[in-house]
């Protein structure tokens, strides 16, 4: 069984990737993921998360103030990038009987017929989410808390339309499409858990 | 508890309906709908079907070659008919403990808080479903039966994006949303009715 989670920020998508992973007695794959692309492409982790952030091919405006890399993003190495993650989504999903969260794994997998779950909440939902997350002093309004959103969620879709047949978040693109807003996410685990079961068992 | 299934054409969404009604203890409103709102608008069913499928406000080009109306449509009667479904579809959502399915119900009863599902499924499944249940030695092509299944799902939309908030079938508007590609769909309703069940104690 191949669960791919694709996920608006703070919608709860991970925590919702973790706990089925729980529920159903699959591995759980997430952000560990960048260490393992970053080592098959030999390049530093925080390189390489910051191009998959960016969703890859963009000019990037990002300041490395605190770790100097040694090389500079140029479209060689942003391949290097996105070909380690072929190659790590893939040989995990080969593996199988995992929950993947984000890495577009539900485009570079999809003939492991995963099931492709897509979460997602109304801007109510997620400012709390965040708020109950936020380190103590954080004073971001909600305005940019949203902007916030929109950008991180903007360079998700910047690399999963790169690569897929569907824009990010388009209902063609999934199987189950999970709104989260108002709701007790420990609560629909287990019939969502049920309900991908079933799904899993289709032709 | 109050459920509305907005689906596409040919997807399932009026058996998922059913089922779940029968799943659930619920009760189970479909096309008697359009009778009863006939009924309080005192204007002819096939009418008020055609109002209602047409998107109410067009041009319309239909034939009422074996049943006569002795009114044109007209927007005064237009209107009466999409007051007359306001008021049906209220006093249905009023009453709770049922399955809705279509008549733009999750808008018309937002604020009776349904659980609000869309069914959905890829093109082949829809053929599928359509031809199973197509009257012997009816020989429309697959082109002409997608060309149909747009051109219903455009009605629905039409008098959906009149009074609704977001589009038909994005996901902003919806609880959940499921695809029913390759699925039996008799297989799904009980983790189904479990998730909507949580769904449904949401504040």
């Amino acid at each position: 069984m191949l669960v791919t989670i694709s996920r608006q920020f703070a919608s709860g998508g991970r925590e919702i990737g973790k706990r089925l992973a729980d529920e159903l007695g699959l591995k759980y794959y997430d952000k560990e993921i960048i260490a393992e692309i970053a080592n098959t492409a030999k390049l530093d982790e925080e390189y390489v998360s910051k191009v998959l952030e960016n969703g890859g091919y963009t000019n990037f405006a990002f300041s490395f103030a605190h770790s100097i890399p040694l090389v500079s993003p140029t479209p060689n190495t942003v391949t290097d990038v996105l070909v380690a993650q072929q190659k790590v989504i893939r040989a995990i999903a080969k593996k199988g009987d995992c929950v993947i969260v984000g890495r577009c794994a539900d485009v570079i997998a999809h003939d492991f017929n995963p099931v492709k779950i897509f979460v997602y909440a109304d801007e109510q939902t997620k400012l709390e989410r965040c708020r109950a997350r936020a380190k103590a002093g954080e004073t971001l309004t909600d305005k940019q808390l949203l902007k916030s959103f929109k950008e991180i969620d903007k360079g998700r879709a910047k690399l999963y339309d790169l690569l897929a047949a569907y824009p990010w978040g388009a209902r063609e693109g999934y199987d189950l499409m999970v709104n989260t807003s108002r709701t007790e996410i420990t609560k629909i685990i287990k019939p969502l858990s049920d309900l991908i079961t079933v799904l899993s068992a289709r032709k």
